[in-house]
């Protein structure tokens, strides 16, 4: 069912002579089919059927997109087997999160289906004439958001369900109306081949339009630079390395005609442990963390990479029994022998870093590609003046400082770079008086968390997945949710237009019975 | 009670070496007051004391921010007639654009002052917890907008009380809680240092924190260069020539925290002539394009500057009365000899084109600094293939194209660059066998109007004032309108966070009774 050739729209095609294999990281060997890296012609095919396919698929109906969402969903469910044991044979993932991250790929395809179904999201604003208003005439004028174009989306290493092929940037985007066009992650090249055959079947049972989707095949950068680069290309998304997605935002601001880059990159999501829940809770803490930094094999971007306290007993006791408690955890594999060789070198790098200790590495015998757990520790002061220290190190790594006072606490945070979270570890009356730096962690993040972890990012209208650089490149957006959609759409105002040629959404009648701002008021009545 | 100098916050300095004088246009000599260029020490205060601001502005409550800017419009009308000859000393722009510009001004604050006061603006999105879901328990999330930080705002050269000092850049950064940093327009440096004393007057009459709002003297590109680089500013707001846009939107690009420009620039606003309409109102549309073409000297950033139409005897006409008409329109004074000077060298370089013709030009003696209205013509597949015919000509100037066929009108408006607004001239039932081209219009602009004139910018919540590249640097925002805001903030989530220690806007109680979404459904309730 993999063949290893990419998807130009509906058809299969391999012109390029570029091939690779992916790998196995459980056993440390190649899995068995070879995929063709897309060539500079086929890019340009996909490129040039989707900016056609943009024609017919932003004017389809709400409930055939609906359709065509869901379809998704169901061919991806009916891949069954052979999707869960690819997804497994290329990460190391265990079954239990293959599966699960396909019922949240399902989840979120069916989310937005049901967004598009309601309607509302596209913002009808309505102003109505009043041409008797003096000096001037008011003009009738309608608002509504409509897509921008063809979406690159480059699949993410750690998720490839839930943020590849079919994850949140592509189902957003289809609901948007914009077809999309996959770069495919080389280290799961058949997951992402299986999936890209599930929306392809999903969109030639519904009857969309070829070229609402392809997938490309590529090993290194160039696949991605052509597309970034390609002047019908109108947006793209991203997760992965601040390196990469900085390069990505860089090509697009360059081009003639600037696009948008939403990347969403690294973070050691900071976790802020004040003295009396240390003192209370330090325990029950220690173990909970020592669960979320491990968890996944520390994979997530939200993972807790960095903790900072106030320096004490209550902080000792609690860095003691998360050293202890991580070492009891039994480690786990990596998603590739490349992320692991950039666990072990970041990690040997920080770890070379002037005052900077371990208090805890795994250090029984481990298998391939299995990664030895880490807890370190620094004071502040060595850590504010040594911003390498302030680097991510993907993988199950946790830096522990310890400050001199809620000051220097303070002091950091105000000096880290922008993060997707922020937690606040705290007994509930010892906030109000951690105001300020409560506050100042505010201003570094996306979220903040009160006494929880980072790792679980929720899909839900209220989910802010994003923050200040360079946890995203662009802070105004969501990569998560239904409010996601608004990366890949403009709004756009029609004047004095008929009201039998306007869209459906901005017509007198209202026939969606959506909800729309009509002469400022909210509302799901007809003119 | 013009001083020449700059608000670093409240104080007025003039540290700065460099200095410069406005012109009045219409008598051709310097106004009196000599103004102080900001020194970098003065900018680097000034970004200084805003950060500082930001910090309490942030918070001020909904009904102090609207008493703010209800003080400013009120401050405004308070200058009374300095301010409007002082307007119209540095503009040559006649008593009653003033007074409607002020009035403009004016009204786009108090519409922001209700915005605030209303509060559902932040769209609060509320997602409570679930801790019995299996297999993971549900964490309560809730998300609202929140302000960016520092904004920077360019003066436009045109529109020196709307587009500037308290314009609607600065107007939706003060309602979303970001101070605010003029870089002043060097034309219009006595109005600008007027309009910030009112706004420094409200700030302390309302006791908003020093630093809330600053006002920059400038003439040449430094002061803008530096305040864009200036790690603490956090968005950046411009309307102005494409050149002067997209190189503010590099530099902010390139930085290492990049942020957000928003650029309006150039366009020529492309009027679409279907055949019947021409045929039956072509006079009329003759005369009121005449009016369009002239308004205000065609300084507006949504002046005509192309009209294209279908090769026959209707368009021969059409062209014939506008050409007639628009030299009967008495010739008026732009802004700045430089502005005049560009609309003659620009209009000289299309003249030079091959295959250009002029029909109309003012050939009377003027006044200095007055502009000649010209009209001219091109044939559809001439002006196709040279696109230096398809750049700005910014003043009185139109250029009508003459088509072979509906296919060359579709092909042409395809390969317009990005337009503020377009417009379709038609009769009812001509437009929809026009479909093609109207959604290559549509494809191509921000706002497409029916039978109307693209000059005259509503302010009105369904406003699109905004377009695909080079109209914008976004197209995804509106510089006009409530929707305008959205500019300057970011969502922001707090997961688990104690109901007493989140903002008004996110309590359990709804205490400032705004609409919201709770678990899907947008209320105004209580939870």
């Amino acid at each position: 069912m993999i063949t290893g050739k990419n998807y130009i729209g509906n058809q299969l095609l391999s012109e390029g002579n570029k091939t690779y294999k992916t790998l196995n990281p459980k056993l440390n060997i190649e899995n068995e089919h070879t995929f063709f890296e897309a060539s500079e012609e086929e890019i340009n095919m996909a490129v040039s059927l989707a900016s056609k396919a943009f024609e017919t698929f932003k004017k389809v109906s709400r409930f055939k997109k609906a359709e065509f969402l869901n379809a998704i969903a169901d061919e991806i469910l009916a891949l069954d087997t052979i999707l869960i044991n690819t997804y497994m044979s290329e990460t190391g993932l265990p079954e239990g999160r293959a599966k699960g991250e396909r019922g949240r790929t399902i989840g979120q395809l069916r989310m937005f289906a049901d967004l598009v179904t309601n309607g509302s999201w596209v913002e009808a604003t309505i102003d109505t004439a009043d041409l008797d208003r003096k000096p001037i005439p008011k003009q009738d004028i309608r608002k509504m958001l409509i897509p921008l174009g063809p979406v690159v989306v480059f699949g993410a290493s750690n998720f490839p369900l839930a943020y590849s092929t079919a994850g949140g940037d592509t189902a957003a985007a289809f609901a948007a109306g914009c077809p999309v066009i996959v770069k495919s992650h080389p280290m799961h090249a058949g997951t992402g081949e299986l999936v890209a055959s599930a929306i392809i079947k999903a969109a030639q049972k519904t009857g969309m339009p070829n070229g609402v989707f392809s997938n490309l095949n590529s090993s290194g950068i160039e696949v991605g630079v052509q597309l970034v680069k390609h002047p019908n290309v109108k947006a793209v998304g991203f997760t992965g390395s601040i390196r990469g997605g900085r390069a990505l935002f860089d090509l697009a601001s360059q081009r003639p005609e600037p696009i948008p880059v939403f990347a969403e990159m690294g973070s050691i999501n900071p976790v802020i442990l004040l003295p009396k829940a240390t003192k209370s809770r330090g325990e029950n803490l220690a173990k909970t963390y020592a669960k979320s930094i491990t968890l996944g094999t520390g994979q997530f971007c939200t993972n807790p990479g960095l903790i900072i306290g106030i320096k004490g007993e209550a902080l000792d006791s609690f860095i003691q029994i998360l050293s202890n408690e991580i070492i009891k955890i039994e480690p786990s594999c990596m998603l590739h022998p490349n992320i692991i060789g950039n666990y072990e070198r970041n990690k040997a790098n920080a770890l070379q870093q002037d005052g900077l200790s371990v208090t805890a590495e795994y250090d029984q015998d481990i298998a391939i590609n299995h990664a030895r757990q880490t807890i370190t520790t620094v004071e502040g002061k060595t850590f504010l003046e040594n911003t390498t220290l302030h680097q991510e190190i993907f993988g199950p790594f946790s830096l522990v400082v310890q400050c001199e006072s809620a000051e220097e606490l303070e002091t950091i945070i105000s000096n880290l770079e922008g993060q997707l979270t922020g937690t606040i570890i705290a007994e509930n009356e010892e906030a109000s008086t951690y105001n300020s730096v409560i506050e100042a962690l505010q201003n570094r993040v996306g979220r903040i968390i009160f006494n929880g972890v980072p790792t679980g990012v929720e899909v839900c209208p209220a989910m802010l997945h994003g923050g200040p650089y360079p946890a995203s490149t662009d802070s105004r957006f969501t990569a998560v949710g239904i409010h996601s959609i608004k990366r890949w759409v403009r709004p756009f105002s029609y004047q004095s237009w008929p009201n039998d040629l306007l869209p459906d959404e901005l017509k007198n009648e209202n026939p969606l019975h959506i909800s729309r701002l009509v002469n400022g008021i909210q509302t799901n009545e007809s003119i």
